[in-house]
């Protein structure tokens, strides 16, 4: 049997790929006591929002001042979403830890969403490593490929155009890749399938996998990921958010029932669950009247497990 | 990689494991038609009942009328559970396929549920399998091993007493075992694990895993489950049902969205999933009101599934 990574890191994307699909609009004040207490419950990984015209997604408008508060937090890796060069300036201005490029392996899904070409992408990432290079800059490139697993607009996505996407990505100078799931299509099989076709496509340089819960296999797929080695995954508190474009989405992997699974398997994430269980809360009656998901802040922690003391104190 | 099965049977249990905790009496002709189109669309077992006292379990008392019926559908599996030796009369009497014992591994659970200590049910078992002989009969015994993952009134269950308790069902006659986490307790490494080792003691015997989705690990812990050979596994349409005594119980492994990991794997299962969506369409019409479970039914297959023809036409 496959062995599992000995250390997790659960990146939250709440702020980002949750929010951004989610009605109220949460306060700046909210934002920074959600960034805050995520990382007082051990969370060292955050997308804390996305540099996009603020006209489009007026919710991550606040993005900037989200960085310039996270970066304020010892050893937090602080990373954003960018769509393009103006963007990933604005990321670098920021000097944001990492910045994200979503790159959509179907084609019809990467026109009518990002209005370009998997490849017309895999140059703007050339552009913007240049931009970042010029500017004797820190920050990293991930190239984030979505629809690996399919598309709810064109159907089929080959495994070969992903795969190709990725090493487009790597060769046009991103640092990390990694894989999304973006409308929820994936199954575990699929899942280790891919994933170890990835790692051997990136090594160490495909560091993360990105699932939404849409038919309910989220935690499956990261079982099935875990077994090829990747240790790192994207999931939101309470599972808010999901793709727009993807009818009937039942959210992300959700942070906390994440954590636990990880728990239960003996593998490390630093994360204090019940302080996560406190945070999912609060921002329940923030996003009070929307669609949350998870199942562990209803049943709550099992009897057996072992909270660390130094947490339990 | 470890390879997986390449068929795998879903026992509808939703008649028995999800009716029995819910509060809407189901009038038996529904379950006959529900016994009908679960057959129709592909399922070949069926957990129709359990051969308690009505007086226990009113839900449960039509148990005989669809075992009888039930019988009538060529090649189908028709089990039931008891929870001694006059129910297993009774099973006997209604030729039954097969009957199920459950066991609970933790005493304490197995004293407050079943007032018997987890050896006193490995002599019922023994007493049930002479019966069985004597009469003769055909019905198949399988002792399944309850809250094997830990349980809310004991906490923790040792691995080597579930071990031990199945090799005690199986040298008192236990034609099959099974393991059951009753309580939703657990996770995709507890399974792996436990399943490499109960496959050791009980080889092809040991035949089927039963999951609950309380935190939201039923499909991990399949997944898990699958890759030690288990090729056969517990689930109810809707997700119905899970412990009574589990408190926040999220319900079981859903059919419906088993059946469909299942097909996304290239496992073969029989089943047409429309036509088992359309069936728990049906009965989320019969059991109005009451909490129900899964995701596929909400999200659709996705645009890439495909449907053999012959299911399609």
């Amino acid at each position: 049997m496959p062995s599992f990574p000995t250390n997790v890191v659960i990146r939250e994307v709440g702020l980002r790929d949750g929010l951004q699909s989610i009605q109220t609009m949460l306060p700046t004040k909210h934002k920074i006591e959600w960034i805050g207490d995520a990382y007082a419950a051990g969370q060292r990984e955050i997308e804390v929002g996305s540099f996009v015209p603020a006209r489009l997604l007026p919710q991550l408008a606040d993005t900037a001042e989200l960085v310039a508060y996270a970066k304020t937090l010892p050893g937090l890796v602080v990373s954003v979403l960018v769509p393009n060069l103006k963007g990933a300036e604005r990321a670098i201005d920021s000097e944001a830890d990492l910045l994200l490029v979503p790159l959509s392996a179907s084609h019809e899904h990467s026109l009518a969403n990002l209005r370009k070409t998997p490849d017309e992408v895999v140059a703007e990432v050339a552009r913007i490593r240049a931009a970042r290079d010029a500017a004797g800059s820190k920050t990293l490139i991930e190239g984030g490929i979505g629809t690996a697993f399919g598309c709810t607009i064109q159907g089929r996505v080959d495994q070969a155009e992903v795969l190709r996407c990725m090493q487009a990505l790597l060769d046009a100078g991103a640092d990390r890749v990694s894989i999304a799931d973006t409308v929820g299509y994936a199954g575990p099989a699929a899942v280790r399938d891919l994933f170890e076709k990835a790692r051997k496509v990136a090594g160490e340089r495909f560091w993360c996998g990105h699932f939404h819960d849409t038919r309910g296999l989220a935690l499956a797929n990261v079982y099935a990921a875990l077994e090829t080695g990747v240790a790192r995954f994207d999931a939101t508190l309470a599972g808010i958010g999901g793709c727009p474009h993807a009818p009937g989405a039942s959210g992300n992997a959700s942070s906390e029932d994440l954590a636990f699974m990880l728990a239960d398997m003996g593998i490390e994430t630093g994360i204090d669950i019940p302080a996560l269980l406190a945070l999912r809360a609060k921002v329940a009656r923030w996003l009070e009247g929307e669609t949350l998901h998870g199942a562990l802040w209803l049943a709550g922690l099992p009897k057996t497990f072992a909270v660390p003391a130094a947490l339990n104190a």
